[in-house]
């Protein structure tokens, strides 16, 4: 296996702290974003999606998406669980990985692509507007994750999971958009301050 | 088991065609959310999310996502498979489906929400602009599905899958957001027609 990555990117690093918390290393192969080498032929050869991570079996079968790559590792590699332990468990995983993806990470990469002068050639048309609605919305899930979190360890159960994962990479990257999280979301901070004392929340 | 759900919505959709596909039946309750009801103390009590499809198990746990509810489904009866039959066609199942949901879905359910007169209260701050930008997004993905299902029988592979299930349910329900599939993407109205003459299709 091989895994094609840009350091420092939010997807990415989610791959990143899943083979930390399993032990997992693989032989990876840089793709430079900032020079638009993913959208170049050698990478299209690669995956016609021509996005990171992705991760390229030994049969040739390329799995261009970080949560597609995370399940696949979950397969070779079980222990310790990071999708569910049980049917129950892992329908409720899914479910809050789907809710963070929706509403904390789409609000966020939002708020960023569109707010970033940066960002004004990739993102067309580039609204201002709905950048600064998207920083609402990820403080709003922010507020419903808190309140969540007054109940249980992790944002999906007792458990670490994809979801804080998930979640975590996305928080962070936040800081780019000047998405901060309001110290009053007393659970919320406490979360964060643990799952990023974890060792994997540094792997790169 | 309940399942929670409000007929004709996309996302009820999807349930209902991964339970005819298995031919599953569940005891169902139906949510008004032309009333709101969803929003009331009454469902706010089943699942502080507020969503639907939500599935109540026996113990009481609620899984409040339409997909987190297919997972569960699939591990109950899990023929015939719908998230792929070994560990590389479950990642490839994945990753097809979240990039139907990124660059299909997210986008006509923005042109839906930002263009149709009627969300102006439920999507503020409703931006035609972004709707607009949206619907082409939506179609640009199309194509990138056109290319795809010219090797293949259906967009993961050469099963069937929630893959498919997903995008027929928000291209059908593109026509609420005038979003319509361009005449020459022949590999993709192929695929279209095809999965439309499913029974499965018809489920409500």
């Amino acid at each position: 296996m091989k895994l094609y990555e840009t350091p420092r990117t939010p997807n990415p690093r989610r791959v990143h702290i899943f083979m930390a918390e399993k032990n997992i290393d693989i032989p990876r192969v840089a793709v430079n974003l900032a020079t638009g080498e993913h959208k170049g032929d050698a990478f299209r050869k690669v995956t016609a999606v021509q996005r990171v991570p992705a991760l390229e079996l030994d049969d040739g079968t390329v799995i261009a998406e970080s949560v597609a790559i995370c399940r696949y590792l979950e397969e070779l590699h079980p222990e310790p669980a990071l999708f569910g332990r049980d049917a129950r468990e892992r329908a409720l995983v899914e479910m809050w990985s789907r809710h963070v993806e929706f509403y904390l990470a789409q609000p966020i990469f939002a708020a960023f692509r569109h707010i970033n002068p940066a960002m004004a050639s990739m993102e067309q048309p580039q609204i201002t507007e709905w950048g600064e609605a998207n920083k609402l919305k990820a403080v709003d899930f922010m507020r419903v994750l808190d309140q969540e979190l007054a109940t249980r360890a992790f944002i999906a159960g007792d458990a670490f999971s994809i979801a804080d994962i998930t979640a975590i990479c996305v928080v962070d990257f936040g800081k780019v958009a000047k998405i901060t999280v309001p110290d009053d979301l007393a659970n919320f901070n406490r979360w964060r301050v643990e799952v990023s004392a974890r060792p994997s929340a540094s792997a790169t």
